[in-house]
């Protein structure tokens, strides 16, 4: 029997025991949203909730992916299994046919204990920000103790998506302050961790200051925990265990505060509204038809209506 | 009185006669959604539809403000007006406090007939998606012909929001099929026009051959249109010219086809679907209170239920 026909609880049982092909076919089924989505969903949440996520986020070029990689390369050899799921559209994680920098990933192609996954959601009702919680809840049901989770740091719904980590780091270069290539509001909001990579190049003193700066602007400086800056080169793995340790400290305070369950109350919340909302935004959509629905967008393609007029007459008739 | 207390209905009015700070006042109440910012789309909305907006994206570092720049002289020395949307947050124009690149924009600074803007949705319902084409309709109604909207190509919402221009130019540079700079099935599907900018550098062969074979890839080649590849050297105004000659003869092709019309009316259709999405988002908040809900939301947390069955059941609640 192929993959491809196996129902869900028996890919669900492979995956556990460690069939990679079946993690992926899991994941895929995810991807593409739908009554199977659904049954992965059931099946995988009663036993998930021991994996930790890490999300990686930064500018495109700021080296999120040879940090991913060093990180991995370090958890390794600390004997830690790991699972990455890349929705980054820069990364070559994700990538597509032209991947000069996939080259350096193969270092852990065949290594059983690294899982990578690249995530694209067509067809997922809700895009990357519903697709995303629940593929990694996947990889956590099956086993999957870490699990990083690497996103761009522009574009709205990817900040958002890396701030849902239970630990975020936020990747940028020396000379960011005058580059201006990231959203720097939206990622200081996030930050549990400021990583300083390509900290070889000079400017290193600037970008630390600079980011010092914005903490002391921001209310971030005066909680509990302060996001720590720390440079590093990943592509020679200098600082990347000491960056690990960091992590492991946010972790351990996170734990020890509250905070974790904290903020995972607070994301599944959030989750459970995006859905219900979703939801309801395809039960607009079946009734998107019949005569009144096109009179009503005939009226706003003619002016004779703004869309919020028309909107409000539409929920008139769901009885929203 | 100052403009800030200025009803909206005399702001339009000031801005339509030329006020620049009426206008960038009523942008705000846009930003901040609620109830100014439907009285602002009530009376925009009517007298909206004669502009024409020329989408620019790709990724960080393509150079779009360049080019944005670059074109905006260009539409100056035609005599034409015109008004530009900053929704990219690593654009110059969108930007933070330190701001290289922003010395390039001064040059249009002091030009009555050039504004420029920069858009922060945070508190608008629907975010981006639904206060571009908001913020697009108001810089239309008080007269502006031409309004460019630059966006940044990475980020599902960024990506989609350069899709809804009439006119969609995607910005790349020399070796962009190395780099993996940028969501390419996505700026694909959206293209217009290319732009390979930064056309001095070495290495645009491959790349227009690179977007030849992903066009006779797409369903793109063989479309009427056909998207032309152009090469550009946005910092010395090299190709910018022949680009907006290929923006016109884009602009001729779709009006004349009746393709501008159809674009249009899918473009509201979808807008006021989200519309009707986002008002059931606010009533299902509403809703999300009572001991149901938080016996439903204690379930999820315990994982003694799935997030989609939980939803299930509070929609039960709600009749959808």
């Amino acid at each position: 029997m192929s993959r491809r026909s196996l129902p869900v609880p028996d890919l669900f049982a492979a995956a556990t025991a460690g069939d990679r092909g079946a993690l992926a076919r899991l994941l895929s089924l995810v991807e593409r949203g739908g009554d199977e989505a659904r049954e992965v969903s059931r099946i995988s949440y009663p036993v998930s909730g021991k994996g930790y996520t890490v999300g990686l986020t930064g500018a495109p070029g700021a080296g999120k992916s040879t940090l991913t990689s060093a990180i991995i390369g370090h958890l390794r050899s600390l004997g830690e299994e790991v699972a990455v799921l890349a929705i980054d559209p820069s990364s070559p994680f994700t990538g597509g046919a032209i991947l000069g920098d996939r080259v350096r990933m193969q270092d852990h192609a065949t290594d059983p204990g690294v899982f990578i996954r690249s995530m694209a959601t067509r067809g997922h009702l809700g895009g990357l920000s519903l697709a995303t919680p629940e593929a990694v809840r996947v990889l956590d049901a099956v086993g999957r103790r870490w699990i990083l989770v690497e996103t761009v740091g522009v574009g709205q719904v990817e900040v958002e998506i890396a701030g849902k980590a239970d630990t975020t780091v936020v990747v940028v270069n020396p000379g960011w302050g005058d580059s201006v290539q990231a959203n720097k509001a939206g990622l200081m909001e996030i930050a549990d961790i400021f990583v300083i990579n390509k900290a070889d190049r000079k400017g290193v003193e600037d970008t630390r200051r600079d980011l010092e700066q914005m903490l002391e602007l921001s209310d971030l400086a005066h909680e509990a925990w302060r996001p720590p800056i720390l440079p590093v080169v990943a592509i020679e793995k200098r600082g990347v265990e000491e960056l690990w340790a960091t992590v492991q400290a946010h972790r351990d305070f996170i734990e020890a505060s509250g905070e974790l369950t904290r903020r995972r109350e607070f994301r599944l919340r959030e989750e459970l509204r995006e859905i219900v909302a979703r939801r309801l935004e395809l039960r607009a959509r079946e009734l998107a038809t019949g005569d009144r629905w096109d009179e009503l967008q005939a009226a706003v393609f003619h002016r004779t209506m703004d869309p919020w007029s028309a909107a409000d007459e539409m929920l008139k008739s769901v009885g929203a």
